[in-house]
């Protein structure tokens, strides 16, 4: 982590503005107009990460942001991997000061499909209160006031804490060259706590922290029959149809009630404690609200548990898809050669991803007719993930995100799987706070994704008020 | 069914040649030489039915075939229907006679996959004693050799029955027209017995007369849950996931070991016959022919029936296509907002395609759970068909048979659904005599579709020794 400048060069499309000295009268006005000028040429870059015909946009991304945070007072360096680059920004090292790794990504998700904006994807637009673009919220609008508060508390000489802030431009992609990069510059990277804002609020204005998330399996079943796809009055009856075949063995993986019938799947699942239940069932979400976001024509899980428990503390099993025989219009009467089906497990804690997908495939080889041959393929898998929430940093964080929002916080758990907290967790030894700005409609990884623009604000106080929080508990604390 | 002669016009290739006159020398090699050259001209026709690219094609390959059965001596017609013409040619009405209707069809299946072709589909080509083209099998060379046997007689003057022939040019795409064609002249087209050359022998050189057919029954099951692919994390366990759903609906219709678990399905279901038993377990197929011909691992089917019991006389279900969620390479995260599965039920005698649809709709109604929306789309259905083998028609097929080929009968079902027979039935009242003259290696509706030139001059033969034994029994022993 070397103190060299931002790299030559580049496209940074802002002339620099005048640093700013000491405090201003109409300070709040400034700051909203400046944290939104600046989103407003981040998102324009189209830094799609997961397509290579946008190689040289993500590059430019990294540039400009690079520019953006060395402007702020931190010494900036722009990392090639062997993908997209890493932006790495930290502020000068003082001892006796916790150290803050604030982790972002300034990659996003394609914009396809197109023809659903209602503006331009690249082109940012304010429309009722908020930025709708492509990353506002998924996550370039919610680095930004992090940013923002760490340059103006060095402004104003009284930034708490030391910061290192790293944003990778691969996370819509897999982060393949995260973990390498963290293992070589390891030492370097050392810090006290994470800080990540990539995820949700549970209602607009109600702070939330998020302590636990679920881990995945995936993988994909492949059967095999036939040579070639059979006519099926010619050859019906006379050898195994794999997607029927199929049909069996998934369903062998789930009970009509929703349960997951692989022996030994639920062995290390921790029980949703009490006060989670008691606290959950207080939070601003209501089964009619779920109804009318998936549009299902009534709710469904495992019987026994709320819907909040069900997504954020119950394993899970989906197809995610299906592939076999004709898929045209009308009817072929084949006998299809193969048949597969992908599908991902959702792991709570403390399943094992490795045991998990052991225990399925034993279960798939075991269940499976011989009339049919059996390919497993395995995709990627994830660990879940689980804090405490009563630790000093989440105290921490609760006393911030309450003081900036002016409501109590809400404790969460997401369905989702984040594979960086695990990475930040194996190589830096480090836990994560996860204080996520953007609200449930502001979809995300969807056409006409948005950004709050007083949560642009509110960030920065945010952002202010937890590093504050932070270097005033005592180190010993930490060991609680 | 008027006497005016073929249109004018059209696509005749060849030019006439001279009309025989009285027994020849030679005449075993002559014959040869001319339906072999009448086939080549046949099949350079692209008449493909299903493509309306092929449209002018298909019209003058019935110009074509109208001039070449009038110049058998028939009076022939080209008659317009809404889709492509049907052809039809009847000799001199004489009292006092049986009258044999011949069907055939003179479209062909589209030629894809091209690449796979050794030769051109449409540029007829003679390797290993076959003629290899798109339609030399299935149905054009199996046609030509009862016009020759009839043309045969004419000229000899001893055709002993009345002969009306009905070629139609929609066979490959549901023959959509035929049966109002039927209905339109059903007086004119009254006969005793309907012949037909478009299926199998059992084996080569085995004649082969086929007494039933299974009857099918097609739909699709699609299933509904959310409004848009739902990420699989975020709500995974929140709301039902069609494509669970659906394996577990689909895995409901049949049992493990392959029997169908719907409720009444079996009930009409004719017992194979012990003496049908018999028979097929001495035919010239055994299941090691089978597990080489689908390179299946196993043969499979249910349980307590051979494999020719399982394909010709018990019922099945055959999922034709999945389609559900991502199907690209990879995974993909996603519950999906809709599954659906394409089926096929074949029927055996005397289940009723309307009673069987009615029971499977009654069981998908009843097991679907309610937390995804169902909808059942119906596809086509065809009864079942099954005829005496010991008719006096049938038997009259079985010494013109044995007397062709010097060999003993195989009398066979098949597993595949010929809708014409019920449409032969329903509308003339007349039953069928299958009489098939390809081989299970001609590779009907696959590149290199073939015909074995054995058969071209054995078919003659055949045709006319079965006139013959058609019109040796007397009116009487037809009501037995």
């Amino acid at each position: 982590m070397s103190g060299r400048s931002v790299s030559e060069g580049g496209s940074i499309p802002r002339s620099r503005e005048p640093r700013r000295t000491g405090p201003k009268p109409c300070y709040t006005v400034i700051l909203v107009d400046e944290i939104l000028s600046d989103l407003f040429s981040y998102v324009r870059f189209a830094s799609v990460s997961g397509d290579s015909r946008y190689k040289s946009e993500v590059n430019a991304c990294a540039d400009w942001l690079t520019a953006r945070v060395e402007r702020a007072g931190l010494e900036a360096k722009k990392y090639p991997t062997a993908g997209h680059p890493i932006v790495v920004a930290r502020s000068r090292p003082q001892k006796n000061r916790k150290t803050v790794l604030i982790y972002g990504h300034y990659d996003v998700q394609p914009p396809d499909p197109l023809e659903l904006w209602e503006s331009p994807p690249f082109e940012p637009t304010v429309k009722d209160g908020r930025v709708v673009a492509r990353g506002s919220a998924d996550n370039k609008g919610q680095l930004l006031p992090h940013l923002f508060g760490v340059e103006r508390a060095i402004n104003q000489n009284n930034l708490p804490v030391n910061i290192i802030f790293v944003v990778e431009g691969e996370e819509e992609s897999g982060s393949d060259n995260l973990e390498p990069f963290l293992k070589e510059h390891r030492d370097a990277l050392q810090c006290d706590i994470a800080v990540i804002s990539d995820s949700g609020m549970i209602a607009p204005g109600v702070p939330t922290l998020l302590y636990g998330t679920r881990g995945v399996v995936c993988l994909e079943i492949r059967l095999g029959g036939p040579n070639v796809d059979l006519h099926s009055g010619i050859f019906g009856g006379l050898v195994a149809n794999p997607a029927n075949a199929l049909a069996r063995l998934v369903s062998s993986l789930q009970t009509a009630d929703g349960k997951i019938a692989i022996p030994g799947f639920y062995e290390r699942v921790r029980p949703v404690e009490p006060w989670e239940r008691e606290l959950w069932a207080g939070l601003p979400k209501n089964d009619n609200d779920w109804l009318e976001m998936t549009g299902s024509p009534v709710l469904f899980g495992e019987a026994g548990f709320s819907s909040l428990e069900r997504i954020w503390a119950r394993p899970t099993m989906d197809v995610n898809g299906f592939v076999s025989g004709y898929s045209g219009e009308g009817p072929k009467t084949i006998l299809p050669s193969k048949a597969s089906a992908k599908i991902s497990f959702r792991l709570v804690p403390d399943q094992d991803p490795d045991e998990i997908r052991a225990l399925i495939r034993e279960h798939l080889n075991k269940t499976c007719p011989t009339s049919v041959r059996l390919e497993i393929v395995d995709h990627h898998q994830g660990r879940p993930y689980l804090v405490r929430s009563d630790s000093p940093f989440a105290l921490a964080a609760k006393r911030a995100l309450e003081a900036t929002f002016g409501k109590p916080l809400a404790l969460v758990r997401a369905g989702g799987t984040l594979p960086v907290l695990q990475v930040l967790k194996d190589v830096l030894r480090v836990d994560t706070l996860l204080i996520g700005l953007e609200w449930m409609d502001c979809r995300v990884h969807s056409p006409n994704e948005n950004f709050p623009i007083e949560n642009l604000h509110l960030g920065v106080s945010m952002n202010q008020n937890l590093l504050t929080e932070i270097a005033s508990f005592s180190p010993k604390a930490r060991m609680k």
